[in-house]
This record gives C-alpha cells, sequence and structure tokens, in this order.
C-alpha cells in the first residue's frame, strides 16, 4: 500500500505521480474502516483528502504553521503526519482526539474546536513570524460554514491591511453542519455556480459572470483582458475589496490544481484567499448523498452506509425538540432560533412545523442571542437552543442585550456537563458559572426527560431570561413518579431522611441516586434533594436541612468556581446555619475527550468517587 | 427658540421649513452648553444632528423603532422626544442616561452600550413585527467603527435573506472612538471619496469609480444606464453581494436628502442599508478638529473648547502604559493589542514606539483574544489591553484558545469595577468570576499604582495566561512603603493584627484602609492584607489567617457569584478551618450609572456600609 510509505511529515513529498494518484483512495478506504469501526468525524474528513494532501505537498511541517478551523477535518492531516496507530482509538479516552492537539504533533499548529477562529490564529502567527524575521508559511483552512461566524470577519478585516504572506484556504463545501444560510453563503454559491471546474485559466473567466450588475457586453471586455492572477480576483470581490487577494474558485477534488494554486498563494506578498470547492463525503455514496447524517457518526456499516444504532431511548434534546413543538402549537408567539445547529439541538421538527418562526442565524451565537433579545423586545418568546460551550460566544450579549432588560429569552442549554468524546473544547462545564452571576437570569435543570418538559414549560412562561441546561445522550426515564410542579426557586424534596443530604443539580440526579443506595447500605441516613434552581439557590430548603442534617452534599457537573455548590455554601455560612456543606463538582482543568464514564471517575464525581470522598470527610 | 417647540416625539413634524433650517444650530448649542458642564458624549451626537432629525421627520415614534448601535450618538433623540430636562443631570446618579433606556422613554427601542449589536436587535424587531402582523418599520443605526465588530456580520449576513422592510444606516464618519482600521474601513473610504457630496443622482455615477478592476471605458457604459435605486446599489457591492439594498452615499448634513433617502429605504421590500457620510463633532471646530478628544468629554470651555481638568494624578491606565513601554524596550517579544481603543487603554504611547509590535484590531475582542493566543503560540508576550465588560466578548476565546493551550497571554483588564457615569453597560463587575473560573487562568489586582507596574512585570514572565484588572480613574500613590515582591500566589501582609481579618482584592485596599481606621477607632483588632491573587487564591495565608482570627472579611468590587470572596470561604469550609467569612461584594443586579463613591454606598461596599456590616455581623 502507498499508505504504507508515509510515516511521518513530508514523507508524501517522496512518493510519484502515480502513487499519488493512488494515495487519496487508500486514505479514503482507511478513514472509512476506522471511522465506521470508532465513529466520529466522517463527511468533512472524506471531502477534504486531495486538499490535505496538496498542503502536505507544498508546504514544509512542521516549520510552516497549518491550522484548520473547527479541526474536525483534520484526519487526513493526522495521517499525513505519522498518526495512523492513533485512529485504533480515535477519540476514546487516552486515545487521539478528534481535532488538532499541539501536545500530539508539532505538525498541530493549534488547537481548535469551536467555529471560525483559524483566521485569528494564522494572523497572529504570521505578525509572530514577521516580528521576529522568521520565514515560514502559515496557512489557515476555514470552511464556509464557519465563515458565518463574526470572528472569521473580525479576522478577516485586521488582515486585509497585512503586507506579508498569510494563507488563507476556504474550504466550500456549501454546508456546515446542515445547510449554510445567509448574505455569505448566497453570494459563494454565486461563485460555485459558474462553470469553473475545468481549470484555473478557464475559471478565471467564466467566474466573471459573477459580477453582478455588468451586463454581457462587460463580461466580454473584460473577458479580453490576459489571465493572471491580478484578474483571478474578479470573482472575489468581496473580499478583493476588503484588500485581500482571491485565487479561485479551485476544483478541490483535482490535486495538481490544488498544488499550482498554493503556489501561486505563496507567491502573494500579502494575505490572500484560496477559494477550493470540495464536495463533502466525497468518495463515499453515503456520505455524499447524506453529509449531515456523516458528518459526526457512531459506528457503521461500511457496504451499506448503515448506522449502528441500538434502538435508543430519548435524548434529552429529543424531548426538548417534542415538548417545543407542543407548546408553539398552543403559543404562537414562541419563536426558536439555532446557531447552524437545528439537528443538533432538536429543532429540526419545529423547523418544519414552525418555519415562519424558526431562525437558523448560521454559527453566530453572539447575534443569535442579541437578535433573541430583539424578537423578545418586539413580544415574543424566543427560545434559543444551542451547546452549552458555544454560548459561551454569547456570554457578553446576555449580559448585556437580555438579562440587563430583563428580556424573556428562553436559552435551552443542551450538551451541557461532560460531552464524551469530543473532548476539551466541548465539554460544558463553565455554563451554571457563567450564567449563575448574571443578575436577572434564572437558571434549571432537569434530573429525568418529565422534569425537562415541566422546566419548560415553566420558562416560556417566566417573565425573564431562562437557562435549562441539560446533557448530551439518552434522557433519564424512570422515577416519573418524582414530579413534583416545577415552582419559581424551589427544589424538590426526593426521600427525607436526617444527616446526610444529598442536593443534586441536573442529570447528576443519577449518581446522587446511587450514592444514596449505596450509603444506605453502609448504614447511613441519608435525604435526596433535586436542586432545580441554580439560580436563585431554594433558600428555604437549605434552611430547613440544616435543622436535621449534619452536612450537605451539593453534586453538579460544572466546575467548582462559580458553580451551585458554592452558593449553598455562601449561603449557609451567611446564615450561620449549623451544617456543613461538601461540593461535588469538576476540578478547575480542562477535561479530555472519553466516554463520560470513564471522565466522571477522573474527575471523581462518579457515585464511587463520591461515596469515598463523604466517607473520608464526613463518617 | 425653535426648541422650545419640541416638547414631546414627533412635535418636530410641525415645523416648518425655515424652523427646520434653524433647528440643527440650535441642537447643537444646546448639547454645547449643557455637555460643557456636565461632560458626556460630544463628537458623536454632534454629527448626527440631522440624521436623528431625518429620522425623526421620516418615522413616527413610538411606532416605529430606532435602534442606536452603541448609543452614545443618542443625545438628539433624547433632546427630540422630550428629555431636554433630562440633559441637567446627564449620566449622574439618578439623572439621565447617556445611553437608549427603555425604561426612560417608550422611544427607545432598545437599550445598548457595546458596539455592533443594533443589526441583531433591529432584525429580531422585524421578524417579531412579521409575526405578529403588525407594521411598523425598524431602523438600525450603526457607525462605520462598529462595522468593524464580527456581530455586525452575523446580522448582516441573516438579515441578507429577509423578505421584508428593515433599515439600516451605516453612520459613516470615518473613526470609531480613534481611527478605524481594516479592510472594511478602506472600502468605505474608497467611496466616501468620490465625489457625491452633491446629491443622489449624481453620487450614483461618480461612486461607480469604486467598483474595482473595472476600467474607465466601463464606467462611462454604466454611466449611460439610468439612475434608480437598482443602480444606487453599485457603489455598495460588498453589501449587495450578500442581498442587502444599498442606498448611498448620502450627504449626512442635508436634511433633505437625508429625509429623500430614508423615504426611499421606507419603500424598498428587504434589508436596505442607506449609507449617511457624517462628520463627528460637526459644527464645533474644535470637536471637528479633533473629535477623539471631544468623544466622551468632561466638563469644559464651550469658547476655547479647553478641557477643565485639574492636574490630575497618574491614572492605572496612565501607568500601565508607561511601564508596558518600559517592558517592551528591553523585550522584543512584547506586542501589545487592543480593539480601537489605543487611547482609552494607554497604549497610544507603545503605539507610537512600537509601531510594528502594535495591533489595533479594530472593535474586534473575540477576534482580539485569539489573535493574542496566535501570536503566543508564535513565540510573542502579546499584552490585550481591554475593558473588563469589553473583555465579555472574548470569554470562549480565552477558555477555547488561549487558557486550553495555557499560552502566555497578558489581559490588562482596565475599567474593572465601577466605572461611573457611563453605567450598567460598562461596569466591570463581572471579570473576577468569569476569569476566576477558566482553568490555567491567573487573575491579579493591584492596591496602587506601583503594584500594577510589578504585576504587569511578574504577568510578562509568567508562563501562562495572566489577567490583571484594575479600575478606571487615578492610580492611588500612597503606602508606597508597602510593596513586597509580586509573587505567584501569594498576598501581601500589610498590618498584623488578630481578632478580625480584612482581605481586600485591588483598589478595595483603600475602603478597607479606611474601613481598618475606623474599626481601629472602635477598639478592634484588625489584620490588613492586600489579596492579590484572585486565582490561585493564597490558601497559606488564610490558614494562617484562621489560626489568630475569628473572622476573615473579604473585600472586592465585583459580583459575589464566582469571585474572589467565594474561593476564600469555600476553601476555608473545606479545610474546617476555624474562623468565619464575611463577603462584601457587589450585589446580584446591574449597576446604573452615576458618582463611583455614590454607587459604592448604594452598593454597600464603601467604607461606612461595610464597617456597619462588619459591627451587626461580627460584634
Amino acid at each position: 500500500m502507498v499508505l504504507d510509505k508515509i510515516q511521518k511529515e513530508n514523507d508524501i513529498k517522496k512518493l510519484s505521480e502515480e502513487e499519488l494518484e493512488i494515495l487519496p483512495g487508500e486514505i479514503r478506504k482507511f478513514l472509512l474502516e476506522k471511522v465506521s469501526v470508532t465513529g466520529g468525524h466522517l463527511a468533512s474528513n472524506l471531502g477534504v483528502v486531495e486538499l490535505t494532501m496538496a498542503m502536505h505537498l507544498v508546504f514544509d511541517l512542521p516549520k510552516d504553521k497549518l491550522i484548520w478551523d473547527v479541526g474536525h477535518q483534520s484526519y487526513t492531516h493526522k495521517l499525513l503526519t505519522g498518526r495512523r496507530e492513533g485512529f485504533e482509538d480515535l477519540r476514546k479516552f487516552g486515545g487521539m482526539s478528534g481535532f488538532p492537539k499541539r501536545k500530539e504533533s508539532p505538525c498541530d499548529a493549534f488547537d481548535t474546536g469551536h467555529s471560525s477562529t483559524s483566521i485569528s490564529a494564522g494572523l497572529g502567527y504570521v505578525h509572530a513570524r514577521d516580528i521576529k524575521g522568521e520565514d515560514y508559511h502559515v496557512v489557515s483552512v476555514i470552511g464556509d460554514g464557519a465563515m458565518t461566524g463574526g470572528m472569521a470577519y473580525e479576522a478577516l478585516n485586521n488582515a486585509a491591511s497585512l503586507k506579508t504572506n498569510f494563507i488563507m484556504i476556504l474550504n466550500d463545501n456549501h454546508m456546515s453542519i446542515s445547510e449554510n444560510v445567509g448574505g455569505m453563503s448566497a453570494y459563494l454559491a454565486r461563485l460555485r455556480t459558474a462553470d469553473i471546474y475545468t481549470g484555473l485559466k478557464k475559471g478565471v473567466t467564466s467566474a466573471l459572470h459573477t459580477v453582478p450588475l455588468v451586463g454581457d457586453h462587460m463580461i466580454s471586455q473584460i473577458r479580453k483582458t490576459k489571465s493572471s492572477i491580478k484578474q483571478l480576483v474578479v470573482p472575489g470581490m468581496f473580499f478583493e475589496d476588503m484588500g485581500i487577494t482571491y485565487l479561485g474558485p479551485i476544483p478541490g477534488h483535482n490535486l495538481s490544481l490544488l498544488c499550482r494554486a498554493l503556489r501561486e498563494a505563496a507567491r502573494v506578498d500579502g494575505p490572500v484567499l484560496v477559494h477550493v470547492m470540495t464536495q463533502k463525503g466525497k468518495g463515499y455514496g453515503p456520505a455524499e448523498e447524506q453529509p449531515d447524517k456523516f458528518h459526526g457518526v457512531g459506528p457503521f456499516q461500511v457496504q451499506t452506509g448503515e448506522i449502528k444504532e441500538e434502538k435508543k431511548k430519548d435524548t434529552y434534546t429529543d424531548v426538548f425538540g417534542k415538548v417545543l413543538c407542543d407548546c408553539a402549537a398552543k403559543n404562537d408567539k414562541i419563536a426558536a432560533i439555532t446557531a447552524a445547529m437545528a439537528d443538533g439541538t432538536g429543532l429540526k421538527r419545529f423547523a418544519r412545523r414552525y418555519p415562519d418562526r424558526f431562525f437558523d442565524v448560521g454559527i453566530a451565537e453572539g447575534h443569535a442571542v442579541t437578535f433573541a433579545a430583539g424578537l423578545a423586545a418586539g413580544g415574543l418568546k424566543p427560545v434559543f437552543a444551542v451547546y452549552s460551550s458555544f454560548l459561551q460566544r454569547g456570554y457578553d450579549q446576555i449580559i448585556h442585550d437580555v438579562a440587563l432588560q430583563n428580556l424573556p429569552v428562553v436559552f435551552a442549554v443542551d450538551r451541557a456537563g461532560l460531552v464524551g468524546s469530543d473532548g476539551e473544547t466541548h465539554q460544558g462545564i463553565f455554563d451554571l458559572s457563567y450564567l449563575g452571576s448574571i443578575p436577572n437570569m434564572t437558571v434549571l435543570s432537569p434530573k429525568h426527560k418529565w422534569e425537562l418538559a415541566d422546566m419548560l414549560r415553566f420558562a416560556l412562561c417566566h417573565d425573564g431570561p431562562v437557562a435549562i441546561r441539560y446533557p448530551r445522550g439518552a434522557a433519564l426515564d424512570q422515577y416519573q413518579e418524582y414530579r413534583a410542579p416545577v415552582e419559581y426557586g424551589k427544589s424538590e424534596m426526593i426521600v427525607r431522611e436526617k444527616g446526610i443530604a444529598l442536593v443534586s443539580i441536573g442529570h447528576m440526579f443519577e449518581e446522587a441516586e446511587e450514592v444514596r443506595r449505596r450509603l444506605k447500605e453502609k448504614g447511613y441516613d441519608c435525604t435526596l434533594v433535586n436542586g432545580r434552581f441554580v439560580k436563585p439557590i431554594d433558600q428555604e430548603m437549605i434552611r430547613e436541612l440544616s435543622k436535621t442534617h449534619d452536612w450537605i452534599v451539593t453534586l453538579e457537573e460544572n466546575v467548582e468556581t462559580g458553580g451551585y455548590g458554592q452558593q449553598v455554601q455562601t449561603f449557609v455560612c451567611q446564615e450561620n446555619l449549623p451544617v456543613r456543606v461538601l461540593i461535588i463538582a469538576l476540578p478547575d482543568a480542562y477535561i479530555e475527550h472519553g466516554n463520560v464514564s470513564i471522565l466522571r471517575k477522573e474527575a471523581g464525581i462518579d457515585a464511587d468517587s463520591v461515596v469515598k470522598k463523604i466517607e473520608r470527610t464526613i463518617c
């Protein structure tokens, strides 16, 4: 196999023309074999095989810096930099990350995970290079989806005035995870539809069709001018207007054209944007047809494309999506917003049923929050469904545009707590802290699926901002008997005893229940409370517990600083209540990828660790 | 006076042509008279007198929604909506805000303060209107400075697909607070320089010069086509490419042209951008010449333009700027970044001395943070100087791009704590919480100017992210004798006694010192500690204090949740130390504009309130 000849970076340069022709097929076969077993990101990786090869052929690693936006498309890059073995335990605890990691390889120039960061980081490298008088290329690869994020534009705006080389590759597959939205996407689509796939030179002239408002007569005139990099510029006036040289569009599965374009780009004295047209899922039928299904995927059957999923229980995401639709049927003021994650956040059904009240704003969380504030100021009940770690992008907007005006925006904070195999960048472990410190904000978290439904209904009636945070994965569907009505600021008593009181937040209820079972076995009396409200905390409950308990043990899947436990502890101390508080929370550290149950154990918040900690501390 | 005829919104519509000609002069005179006494934003307000009048003439308030980006240019709007009396106590505690406030007037459609939010909020209103089947206009006014913020682009991108009317006015004065930067600015400048000030029609053809790469021959051809809104579009291809109708450029001090353009805009079925050219400081010589000096200004002499400032002591900002320059002289790896605030953050000197290492990235805090991470990854020592409340815009990027990779980026967090007359949107009261919960982050705060210098030097040597937070205004220049070397994680003992230990963070040292003085007068023994490190807290100090004190009183100008006091309390409880903790911090609420000493009293963190609280709690 040709792939066997690649043991480390730059080995690809030793391959013959023929071998280079064979390699893309082998890489795709390899990725399919591996990802079909481990799960992982597939469609995006199949789309950039030739592009990655071209980058590795033209540039010199690790001297040159390649920065992958988001980074879930870096599998071929990992393969070409000697990490073939890593695919055995891709995204497993202790195994290779699904994203670029500086600690994994010197060829990973910058860690990524969230969208739209690569141009900013690349521009930093460029200036560092120039200031230090060093000589290397910096190449940022950004998808057209990531171009809907404002940060990318801030960075482009800033890069425009650069006088030295900086290569930005726009990997245009006309999708983020789902279809792209908005003006930029429409613009790129216009560029794409020109018949430009036959080569650089031909591409130039035909792309001139895309210049708006210039009639046919003028196009023929422009066509007469001779081809050069200067002219290649015309289709990308959006970028040129900012001062960035535009090269393209380049057919993204033609290795020799890609190499030629990258070599051209490397010669430009200034910022250059190489517009590359790729196809998500390229080379694998099922992924080409359903790239969103094969974006991030579990194990699947390669032959058929059938995804091996045991009939799963409803996830919290499913429950949220269904209940929101029910509510929207009765209340025509309810609107739903996603930042390019309609599927992931469970809003697809809403989008189908209520297209006029559904908004996909692109990968633009900051805008999404203020847009929601505008909808609320205009008299609607907007619900922004978003992953916990991505909502960090809208932190200021929550403070400044929503909570300050006490506007009734509902934040459906999905993927809260530990998310598993996506790892450090995606763990939703700060939300209770960053949301909890915002005035006027109400923060809650459900213990099981019925409670999520009840909390959503509560939130939709509450006159002010509310965040409901819930985790990835199957929703707990036991304990339906525990379903006391959701009342503002009130926790839920599950079992009332004496001695030790366990107060859990959201999905930590399961661990708390298990902790209680084990403590009972050991002969301890043990109260179990579902905390429900992280902000405001249920002061009355704490006061009550303090009368008959020696210890309150709080359990949350969030960092300790600023979390629920600290609020309980502060209240207990302020009131000088006769009870001590033991906080079970995540440590002050980033938490890697891996199975959530392993991660909980590592972090010391699984039932086992908690019981030990309680025995050590209390008993 | 014509101005006397305006008692409420829409009164302006009753004025005659002649009166409308007189009014701008009267408004400018009024603003000058008032702002020269109270201080406030001047240059931006003088620039939009005619634009605001045109908006009030064409639109119907409060039915139509006017949304001001940032909002410091809303003085004429306040004047035309019956708030003339408010200028007596502009930006004073209990008085009129310098920004739009829904609670002040139904004509203020949306609260603003931070940059680049108006299109998002406006788009929200538009969709709310359409969904509810209502009929009104939504007009967002955004400056060209605010257009450097990514959020504005996210919103434009999203607005582009709109099918109903939404008017965005680009108030282009070629400045933010200081000169604008970047590709967008260059593009707008090109539009401006065309000779377009003589009217709409003439503007169209001459602006065609701005179409890049189209030769003279073609321009003459395009010129032959007849003028219509469709053609007005050509100069704004940047916007047109996204799907937004472009109208302009419009001379911004010509009332009748402005009204004509706005009426045209109101007829467009879809998103329309009206590009208006205004001059900051218009009509007042000193402000026209030095618009940045008269951006936000204290009391001044109208005749001469002389700003009445007593020879002030160095501010923390000054100290930061000077020391950073000193350090940069010795270390050529130090780079400095500002998000359009070179002057406000004290970086002007650095910019002059080290232009190659200085970066103004535009109003783009998110990008700034990741750009800094890129610089650090490339081997530099970047310092991002930024206001506390604006750094909220870069929260995710700190977590995701800086701290995760433990990159040595220094955050010089200015305007931390209460900022005074800018009010709610600008108070820097969350930073200890949002920075303190980020792994790998070090957070400190200096008690006086020498300590700021020491801390900055410490930060520049520290191998990881560091934030130093300090307040607006004069730096404390007493107690130079207390200047123990800054050591990682170590607090500074000022006076060691027994009984009560006061531990203050940063500039709360002054209040703590005063509290100690008063407690001593009342006969209490009192230790005084300068906490220095908010993260990590000095556990050893707390352990020591617990041996000889009954109470530790922490003092910080930050919200309680997630702040310093809670970290001390958690440690005390975890270790079961024999001491109680009293947390003095800001309440869970937004804090309005006003003099900082009044605000501290209101919030209960001034020496007086603290002494009372201590006596009530402890004694």
